[in-house]
């Protein structure tokens, strides 16, 4: 007896977080052409080719549906619910966007860090843009999933290299923006006063000479990241 | 234009680790029947179901091929070069084994820490065997390339959460014992002396009142990891 494997499609969809002027964590959804408006936004994704390789593909995908070239992209997970791609818009938007009857699809799923001015634009879709996470929609296929997983992702890939967190903030920022975007990452919270004391005693966070302008409240010294000196530091397994 | 999308067959491959009675790290291989005797070990791996999700299959396939149930495998990476099932050998294999025409074959590749004392073994192949990793073979596909990811992979995990280490150890272990397995996962050198007085600081690798016994070297006192302890300690995103 043969028995039944999967032949498979296989896309890629790339989560994009940015953090933005409000100090909300943001990511970056695409705008398909769907009657059901309902299901018009979802990450960017798309097929592979036979010829390409799946890291590649990550890269040209992000390319052609953001904009965005030469982003550090880290794959994270394979989704591969049998059911996955189930719903009848979807598998409409799918025969008409790919020009093939789609079955079943796998997709490997992308993490990246982008600073929230980075250009975006698109040939391919009307509508790219940020969208805060608090305010995402329902979206196809399991793209609310991947979503939900890739958080959890950037939390391990933070105590992993906590380094990564400035990938997300402006080159000079104050202690403020990297407490927001610390408590929007993290589950627990930590007051204000001792994340201010635990900060203090990281050499690789340097103050600079320089304060907010043009601010309401009390102007708050710029701070930026030390890349060298946090290379040196924290280079062992054990910490 | 229609454009050449992939669609493919899709495998799990599974990289367990466990560490021997003589304080090397090793893996898991099986020996698949083949004439040419050089391609004959490879990871523990088959393709998936067309009804079946990713997981799932690398539960399933683990068991099938190993014997090993309901152990925690951690989802690494997808390897997807349109050339990794291109060695005529393995064509030949795959055609005889899955009686499918293949011609290309994404994996998605898993890795889990095992007690080199777990009971292992198999009825689909011959020989199910640990393997040291200084003495691993040349194997078929690209699987001596998904080891050597899973190498980084395993390093990263230990980072992010120490305690993984254990799960290789027997219950109670030695310094010594728990010395040599952090050199062999780790990249970096590090002397006894300051790798007793690090593990000492730790609270939750605790002294037994229990030596070795029948060895020749001076008996050393045994340990143990206490997971409460260590939970409560390490739950923060900045340590």
């Amino acid at each position: 007896m043969t028995q039944n494997f999967i032949h498979t499609y296989v896309s890629v969809d790339c989560v994009v977080f940015g953090f933005d002027h409000e100090n909300r964590l943001n990511i970056l959804l695409v705008q398909r052409h769907i009657d059901v408006p309902e299901r018009q936004k979802r990450l960017p994704g798309s097929l592979i080719f036979s010829n390409e390789d799946v890291d590649d593909a990550a890269e040209r995908v992000l390319h052609e549906l953001t904009g965005i070239k030469k982003m550090v992209q880290k794959q994270f997970r394979c989704f591969a619910d049998p059911l996955r791609a189930s719903n009848e818009h979807d598998i409409k938007w799918m025969e008409k966007e790919y020009k093939q009857q789609i079955d079943r699809i796998m997709t490997v799923a992308y993490l990246s860090l982008c600073k929230i001015d980075h250009k975006i634009n698109s040939t391919k879709y009307d509508t790219v843009d940020w969208c805060p996470i608090d305010e995402i929609p329902s979206l196809p296929f399991d793209h609310n999933k991947i979503i939900n997983e890739s958080l959890i992702e950037i939390r391990r890939w933070i105590e992993t290299d906590f380094s990564i967190i400035f990938e997300l903030l402006p080159k000079k920022f104050t202690i403020r923006q990297l407490y927001q975007l610390y408590g929007a990452l993290s589950e627990k919270y930590i007051d204000i006063k001792n994340f201010h004391k635990k900060i203090s005693s990281f050499n690789y966070i340097v103050a600079l000479d320089e304060i907010e302008k043009n601010v309401s409240h009390r102007a708050a010294r710029y701070y930026k990241f030390d890349a060298k000196i946090y290379k040196k530091n924290n280079t062992k397994l054990i910490k």
